[in-house]
């Protein structure tokens, strides 16, 4: 029996019935049609992971499709978008229906969780690579933009930084102690990040610049800094208390410049970090009930260049603040 | 002095002065935004090319950079889409600066030609890969979808065929023997393709059903009879007349079946192929006039099914009609 072709993986693995709910065209033409989103406007979003680089050879493949479109869904999340629809181009060393088969499995389930469509994509061979490129629907007036944050504004972030970055630690200089659930726990942040599409949302209406976590959170604010007082014209900076920065379980062992360096620097949490009024508190302590998810006040957006990291006691923080760069 | 990082690498090679033409917000934020195309749909489409796959180790970056975004503008052409921008992401082995400068180089060349914008992208280390995914504009009703396709339809491909097939067998298999002249125009139509978007734009005012020539015509106009068949419920074929398709003078010198091979089984010539309705046989006279582009009737969708090639005498031709799969 021959091999299944590449026409006949995409048939057996990615086209679904009843395909085509987002899309006017679906997978099997040249394009993919999308009806237009008037009066909003289509926001998209691409994320292409590496193996070695962005998971591990052995990662469980069903996690790593989960984990593939998470990331994307995480860039509609932080601009404020309702995910519609995605494509998926796919490098593979061989067809392994196996693979594939679990692959497909957590891309989907996560698909269907945000009831974004897959439209069309690419499959070829060569070394494992995904490219998935995303769509959302925003109004253009609320989207979360990098450029949105003011001097005054509060900093928060959602949920609790650090787990995703002490697995990646963890697994490269440890293995360190932890507990077995807590471990597990962190694991999960890694291999199975969870878009805070639903806080995107809801922050449009709140008017927050937000940024998602992926590089580490110095970085990654740094980002808002530099496009918002570009924008503004006054250079702006930033002032994060660390004893409020929301700690991953799994880091409460570890020194303080240890918790400071994944917390801070450490990437791959894909929560959301935004910037808001201080008169939308009440807006947001309500957001955060509503959704479930801890929302924390870590500091201010202030005219001090750059993002200083303060203690309880007034003083600087002194950590490694390198964020990630893939060519650094 | 430090190597350019990540987003150095983006800001010197990827971003332009006045950009944002299409979008209302272009590279730089977790997304980018595109307006609405109302009363149009959104084309999209995505390719990923990789190493020693889709191209030599040793191309010309700069070439690169033109045949990754013309392989994507011709998906917008095969579906009579105006193009509008596209995404970019990019897994490097390293920060090649000399490379860079080329690729971007070659790619904004192209990209500029077509009015089609970079408004955002990823940018990796990992063995070479380049991912496009391209959007453009289109009134629904008028795509040259795959499923347009019906029985007593004329076939028609632009250009001429083989050439880039046969430049990949002289590579791998050669060198054959050809005059310098015709080597270097059939190594262009490998390097540098040309996507056929002002012909797709004119086709939607004929009513055509098209496919871009990618894998091969045999396997290629399959897929449009597998898709219109499906639709009208009566199972679709093609009778190719092998004298009439337009071959690459570099094929000139080859017996019959090597000619058949390349320019039928052959692909990465990027041509379209489409199917319309004997009655615009003179409009479609008008479009290649006005273009300057060829465009030769080479058969007709039939009741018998699959794709018959016959030969001035009526009888079969004999050849390795295999079309190209990545997993074969």
């Amino acid at each position: 029996m021959n091999p299944p072709g590449e026409f006949e993986l995409i048939r057996r693995y990615f086209e679904r019935p009843g395909q085509a709910r987002n899309a006017l065209l679906g997978i099997g033409d040249d394009c993919a049609l999308l009806a237009s989103v008037a009066p909003g406007a289509l926001a998209i979003s691409t994320d292409m992971l590496v193996e070695s680089r962005h998971f591990f050879a052995d990662v469980d493949p069903s996690s790593l499709g989960h984990k593939a479109l998470a990331v994307n869904l995480s860039d509609l999340a932080a601009i404020g978008a309702r995910p519609l629809a995605f494509t998926l181009a796919l490098a593979l060393p061989q067809a392994d229906e196996t693979w594939l088969r679990a692959f497909s499995g957590g891309l989907h389930a996560l698909a269907d969780l945000h009831g974004c469509e897959l439209i069309g994509g690419d499959t070829t061979r060569g070394p494992l690579n995904l490219c998935i490129t995303v769509f959302g629907d925003v109004l253009p007036e609320k989207a979360l933009r990098r450029d949105r944050a003011r001097v005054g504004d509060d900093i928060w972030v959602s949920g609790q930084l650090g787990g995703a970055a002490w697995a990646v630690a963890d697994r490269l200089r440890g293995p360190f102690s932890a507990e077995p659930a807590v471990r597990s726990q962190a694991l999960e942040r890694l291999e199975r990040p969870q878009p805070r599409v639903a806080l995107g949302l809801a922050l449009t209406e709140v008017g927050a610049a937000a940024i998602d976590l992926s590089d580490g959170l110095v970085g990654d604010l740094a980002h808002v800094l530099d496009r918002s007082g570009g924008a503004s014209g006054v250079g702006l900076g930033a002032r994060i208390e660390f004893d409020r920065v929301p700690l991953h379980p799994v880091l409460l062992d570890l020194p303080v410049a240890g918790r400071a360096e994944l917390a801070l620097a450490g990437g791959d949490d894909y929560e959301l970090l935004f910037c808001a009024n201080p008169a939308r508190r009440g807006d947001i302590g309500f957001i955060s009930s509503e959704l479930g998810l801890t929302l924390t006040r870590i500091g201010q957006i202030d005219t001090v260049p750059g993002v200083k990291i303060v203690q309880a006691d007034g003083q600087p923080l002194d950590f490694d603040a390198r964020s990630f760069d893939h060519f650094r």
